[in-house]
């Protein structure tokens, strides 16, 4: 059966996430999955190189599907985005190498959050930024940002509640840009990542932003391996996967 | 009564345009005016500086309204934001001159049109974006555009069945940037436009782009003032209202 690597983009906004929590939610892990299943006939399983949390969005996520057909891969991306809603595509199919699995095989993912500092509400950014209406330091942020780059334990930054006991992860780039009254963009590029590990982030970044932690509080708040000495998880809408590296 | 410069910005693709076509449409307008009557007490009246079709979105559409409220202006745009919904936000707001007037003192407007040439339909630009899925060449789009710049007869690019008599504008800049299998882009400046007078013009350059019409066709095409010489009308979702000039 010919493996398949599917890069997809969606719009987050009307998404339960990658998986679904409760019986029944719309997710893009099912929606995908039916979709496949009417263009093989059969029913599928996908694997997906990241769970995205419900609203986050992706221009680059990885599915990994096994599929009994012998349509090429252009084809195949083509079949399913005739059938696929349209907040959700196949951007790109390639055939996957033997024994591909999307979430294993991933060396790294880079993931953007955008935050509009805006004085009012900016309806074209509705879904895809978190407004932030105060003011805000970008330099003082990415002075912080950078405190967070290297091999750590991000166990301050992991969802409270959350069963994964190695919190060790490597991140290579962590860097904001932007000005303060526009578009704040912070990218986070690593090996891996706990849940709701970059809205954490981000929200502890804000929190330097507003001048309510200074930069230099990063240190001892990874120290501490505490999730209450980090800052509130940022809202979802913010969050783009925006790619996965193999 | 105090006389406001009202700047919006909103995501048309749930309007029907800035203005009723038919009794009982959600328009721009209509729901602007609505928020307007709550905060003031009483019925309002806007002007727009410009009636964007359906579908059309903007960064600074421009409204004005005389209104009896002894509000600054930056507390009526925040009033007018609390009650306004999502897609429709008053991003600046500012003490108009006397016998102010939006559309008739505009001195000019800035549209852009962007197109997608995308081999697979883009989510994230689904709402914002027109997608051409087949090879298109900027280049000549590019230089097409060039030929529309100047105070020319547009009444080939006018709307069918528009009866504005006097077809005579000046357009500025008619620029195309971008490039093929991405995003490509239209912008469109001048000091006054007929009814779907950028949409069209966007359809005939996307003929260009197609190689159907070589781009020195654009001259010959002014000259015929006849709809029938032009390309289609380009879909609403891609074109917004960037900005308009006093």
């Amino acid at each position: 059966v010919p493996g398949f690597k599917l890069t997809l983009e969606y719009d987050g906004t009307d998404f339960a996430g990658w998986q679904a929590q409760r019986e029944g939610q719309r997710t893009v892990q099912t929606t995908l999955e039916e979709a496949l299943a009417r263009v093989s006939g059969g029913p599928v399983r996908v694997v997906g190189a990241g769970r995205t949390d419900a609203g986050v969005h992706a221009e680059g996520q990885v599915a990994g599907v096994r599929l009994d057909t012998g349509l090429e891969p252009e084809t195949l991306a083509r079949a399913l985005n005739a059938r696929l809603p349209s907040d959700l595509a196949v951007v790109r199919a390639e055939p996957a190498p033997d024994g591909f699995h999307a979430r294993r095989d991933a060396r790294g993912k880079l993931y953007r959050y955008v935050i509009w500092n805006g004085p009012q509400r900016s309806p074209l950014r509705e879904r895809r930024c978190h407004r932030v209406p105060g003011p805000l330091d970008p330099a003082a942020m990415a002075e912080a940002a950078v405190a967070f780059e290297g091999t750590r334990d991000f166990k301050s930054l992991q969802a409270a509640g959350s069963s994964v006991t190695g919190t060790v992860r490597t991140l290579w780039r962590v860097e904001v840009t932007g000005k303060a009254e526009g578009e704040i963009r912070l990218d986070v590029e690593g090996s891996g990542f706990l849940r709701h590990m970059v809205r954490n982030l981000a929200g502890t970044l804000l929190e330097v932003g507003r001048g309510r932690r200074p930069p230099d509080a990063v240190a001892a708040l990874l120290e501490a391996r505490d999730r209450r000495q980090a800052g509130p998880t940022a809202p979802a809408r913010g969050l783009t996967l925006v790619r996965v590296d193999y």
